[in-house]
């Protein structure tokens, strides 16, 4: 398999694939869900479990001149019932990604983590990975975690690593270049990040982390620009070339990606890993085209190998 | 004074003033440094008094073919004496900015810090505030802390708001838009960050914060996208138009100015604040464009109002 360099070229892959993955969505009566699921389902790869106010589906759907005949539409009267059956399914083997529709982020995580019929093995880790094409850089930069641990623990950095690496073998590259990114290369007891970034090297050395060449800590330009360590005089077999940037704290990770999203014309893919089968969380401020890989993302992801 | 919103306009401003500002540099002899100062110096508003070893300046001066005539050269043995002598020649008005050669930033900093002879006022804080040009925003921004705090508590932040609002006003920005810039909009305890903010938003309508206006926690989306209030359902006065970011730490406003220089063609201006007079520490990373800007920003804040 060559190496996926693009968003688009995602879809394409995922199109190609022959897959139909069943969707399972809580809450859906939200226009930007559904135009960016319709968008998947009149191509034919997805199939989307609609579970929400029916009457409301219907309506939006007739309002963005929307296909609603190639959408399986589960009528709830509450948002609570729709985001529950719709897990449910996903627990149960009878859908293979979970998406959230409009309901709130808390009321839907709650549901994702049940521990009866949520979707976390018991003493998972969850996590967040996007994957961000930018223009100016050559290939995709996989970034965890810009969405859901606060301030991760050296077991949930070990977990960010092996997800992030799981999820950039899917895109065909065999063995990513993963930068522990913070504010310096050097490692010291004034930034803790630093300490834990020293021993992820150490574990992986040990083969605690496979199929990775990992190093940090590592600023931005280390990881990402091949000039900076001639100029910074630092040897790292990352050498610039970053495929996944590892980060200290959501506030590091989603002030980056956001700043890039704005300012660099960049486009993402993410999803929750850890869970049984991929959860999708689109915020509202993502572009249409975001959606969409969002949903070509976990296609990929849900497929069994 | 019309508002500076590209940082060439601030160079232009800066040679417009008449000013010869006096640039005491320690450590000079880097061809990176000279170079930049030189230009300065050529174009006649900076007059740099260089402290290091004087037969490697003279030999850096011939090989760039830099006008050595322009530089006052004090010979120094030692980067040690060079740097102390340095900052002593602005401690006691002989010099208007401090700024770093070849020395390791260890070193300088125990000079800017000495408590005899340093640049630190008893009690003040040490700050690093940049002023970023991003072609895909209308004015400059203004972001910090970038290199100095690593965790700054609340006094620290104050002071961070204090010293940006303060360089705004230098570029004719009269009621700067600062956004406490964190991963959410909520004030919650699992994020230490937003409490902080909460309570700096409080201290602005106390007025112990003036001359700006002030709101948090935002994200990065809701603090530089005027479309992003409306779609997120959030009503706040930055709206999306932010002059300033102040962010939670290090690595977070670390790792974001170092995406944008890479991926979004930013330049950048930058300096410490909270000395008596500005200190100038460029990174050998930086272009040759945002090294003279670094210099223009020391000369603009150098100067008595």
């Amino acid at each position: 398999m060559k190496a996926i360099t693009k968003l688009g070229e995602l879809a394409d892959f995922v199109k190609k694939q022959g897959c139909k993955t069943r969707i399972a969505v809580a809450a859906a009566q939200d226009s930007n869900t559904l135009s960016s699921i319709a968008r998947a389902a009149s191509e034919g790869w997805v199939q989307p479990i609609l579970h929400g106010s029916k009457a409301k589906i219907l309506q939006l759907c007739q309002d963005e001149n929307l296909d609603a005949s190639l959408m399986q539409i589960i009528d709830h009267a509450e948002d609570q019932s729709a985001t529950q059956a719709a897990t449910q399914m996903v627990r149960n083997g009878e859908a293979d990604v979970l998406m959230k529709g409009l309901v709130g982020t808390d009321t839907f995580l709650k549901c994702v983590l049940n521990k009866e019929w949520g979707l976390l093995p018991p003493g998972a880790v969850m996590s967040y990975t996007c994957a961000l094409e930018l223009p100016r850089y050559p290939k995709l930069l996989f970034v965890s975690d810009t969405a859901v641990l606060p301030y991760p623990d050296l077991a949930q950095k070990q977990a960010m690593i092996k997800y992030s690496v799981a999820m950039a073998h899917r895109f065909g590259i065999q063995t990513p270049k993963v930068a522990l990114v913070t504010a310096t290369e050097k490692v010291g007891a004034g930034m803790p990040s630093t300490l834990d970034y020293a021993l992820l090297c150490k574990m992986a050395e040990r083969g605690q982390i496979k199929d990775a060449i990992i190093d940090g800590p590592l600023d931005v330009f280390l990881a990402c620009d091949p000039a900076a360590g001639e100029i910074k005089g630092v040897d790292t077999p990352i050498q610039g070339e970053a495929d996944i940037l590892i980060f200290p704290n959501l506030e590091t990770a989603n002030s980056f990606y956001k700043g890039l999203m704005l300012f660099a014309n960049a486009e993402l893919a993410g999803m929750i890993q850890g869970t049984i089968k991929p959860v999708v969380v689109m915020s509202r401020s993502e572009s249409a085209a975001s959606k969409y890989y969002c949903i070509a993302l976990s296609c990929l992801m849900a497929e069994e190998r």
